[in-house]
């Protein structure tokens, strides 16, 4: 873990998990399988294509930063084993490798985008396997330390959000598993216990796929931080009972007016917390932030499949053959927003984002 | 079914279940057995004390009207086969067995009120338990009738509101299901759909014992309504998308200001109405008014079990220990509230109900 500028001892973050790392020998990917989650920790290690891939499609590692990492990691892996190919065979190994784990989820672009970021480095190595590998490898590592960085600069900017004896109000799972650091929604949580303030996180389970109730709890709860849960459709009453001074949530998308596209549910939780005068925090990379999308209205949204609300765990609770609406996410409109926070500060309405406080931005506008 | 008004011809509603009734003979009850639904559709015929209170206990039939009428149904079968007993021995019968069948749910008041208008009406009939019982078993199909009475009036007074073509989001269970007849927020869509209007209606799953997937879902497809179901924190992003034309809900209690108590959940989807100006209706027995209650806040929330957050079809989903919010339902503000609808009438804010407007202040003011 990254150094931090706070006081907590080193060990202060110890309880939160690793999501995606290398093995203590560095030679494969060792990743907590979430789908065993939160009935035991088990972790995979993978060192084949099949592997990563099957990984990844299965959501074993989800959370865009920590597919992005696992499949960085997982294509260095996975060619370990052919450094006496030639030259040409190995780099021709490199880009069907990518190709085949950069094609299990066509949708995520960290995941595209890391690979990408790999097979641009293989220029800078000698004509050699063990060098074009050599170089990969530090390639994947950076991946994962700059997102450690990120999480961390996350936390540090919304840690003063988050005071002694905060209940905070959380949607989803934008925490530790999802990246691989400390998390974005969740970052200011961890820094926060570590400091020794008393918080306690309030979690939305997140139907159909109940990332709150088995990822998010678990996670905090490990951490010993105090976790309570509860049904989507019961935050509202919780803040009518006064039980929410604030809310922290993820985002997948950051349009430029402000506009925040994040897990199906989201939408929900803003209203009733704007209803109540309880404020609501999108936390996110500044990756995130998407100047060419003007608003909200722009951003497609996808539907996923019917099954996911019409069974649960292998059994069907619906009648069979009904219609269902499932969209992936919703739009929260900037309007309640009480502010953004990334790993470049903390913004508030309006919101009129630039090139300076959006590293995608930064990266299409050099 | 009572004939109505309308000029839907008499057989429309032969789609819509029915929940409870005597069995052909009119010794016994038929209930729907609604832990097995959506799987599958088997009726049930209670003829013992025993049969009576596990039916009520483990949910086979739910929903205030409609256990109001199981348990009084079934007191009058459970005594049909002990009518050779001297009267003296019969009357000590009829209070044991009610006061056994009324304690199944404490807190299920039509139970409670149904079996103690059943005790009530011993004292007209003559010194024989045969002239006991059919007085008792007069009495039990007059509370049903009057039931299915009370919600014909209710479907009627809300059919105005249900135009053809109309997007309709629901919540919970408030149908056929609930009551002894075709429900109180659903009544005005089985009358829509028998009078030809074509409507679609959007169901919340309503979790966490999902009553809206299993059961509205069911009762109404089965009705021949076009049917869409979503998690309950979806109904937020579809109203955004312009897919709801209003909203009609149930309710537990309303107190004398209007403000609502119903299933957990209602009030985030009475905020994501108000956000988007679609119309909340509440349709409800005028038996629902509580004159002696002044407003939401004095309302108590009854705490559940955490083991229907944590649990799903028997399966941990969440981590071991975690503690739960789980209350049964919310307060919905009258100020979110469109108009009340009862078998009295249409009523909009501001709400001052008073004893013409509610058959319980009916009953205790005489």
């Amino acid at each position: 873990m990254t150094r931090s500028a706070h006081s907590y001892p080193d060990d202060a973050l110890a309880g939160v998990v690793t999501a995606v790392d290398w093995t203590a020998d560095g030679t494969a990917v060792s990743i907590v399988d979430q789908t065993r989650l939160p009935d035991e920790l088990v972790t995979v290690e993978l060192r084949t294509v099949e592997e990563v891939c099957e990984a990844i499609a299965t959501l074993r590692v989800r959370g865009a930063p920590a597919i992005g990492i696992a499949g960085a990691m997982g294509l260095v892996a996975a060619l370990t084993p052919f450094v006496d190919e030639t030259a040409d065979r190995f780099r021709w190994r490199v880009a069907g490798s990518a190709e085949r784990i950069g094609g299990t989820r066509p949708t995520a672009v960290n995941l595209r985008w890391a690979l990408d970021r790999l097979r641009r480095r293989m220029g800078d190595a000698e004509d050699d396997p063990r060098s074009i590998l050599a170089v990969l490898h530090a390639e994947a590592t950076a991946i994962r330390d700059e997102d450690r960085r990120m999480c961390q600069r996350i936390g540090e900017n919304g840690l003063p959000l988050v005071p002694d004896g905060a209940r905070v109000l959380t949607h989803c799972n934008a925490g530790a598993l999802a990246t691989g650091g400390i998390g974005t929604a969740l970052a200011p949580l961890y820094l926060a216990n570590a400091a020794g303030r008393r918080i306690e996180v309030l979690v939305d389970e997140t139907r159909p796929l109940l990332q709150g109730s088995r990822l998010t709890a678990w996670e905090l709860q490990r951490a010993g931080i105090a976790v309570t849960i509860l049904t989507d459709g019961m935050a509202a009453s919780l803040m009518a009972s006064g039980g929410v001074d604030l809310c922290m949530v993820g985002a997948d998308r950051i349009a430029a007016n402000g506009d925040v596209a994040n897990k199906i549910g989201t939408f929900g939780v803003a209203l009733a917390a704007f209803y109540h005068e309880v404020p609501f925090y999108v936390l996110a990379p500044s990756s995130t932030l998407d100047l060419a999308t003007p608003d909200g209205a722009s951003i497609p949204i996808e539907q996923r499949a019917a099954s996911e609300v019409t069974h649960f765990a292998g059994r069907l609770v619906a009648p069979a053959g009904v219609q269902v609406y499932n969209p992936a996410f919703d739009i929260t409109p900037a309007s309640l927003v009480t502010a953004i926070v990334t790993d470049r500060g903390v913004f508030t309405a309006p919101y009129h984002f630039s090139s300076d406080q959006s590293s995608r931005a930064a990266i299409s506008h050099p």
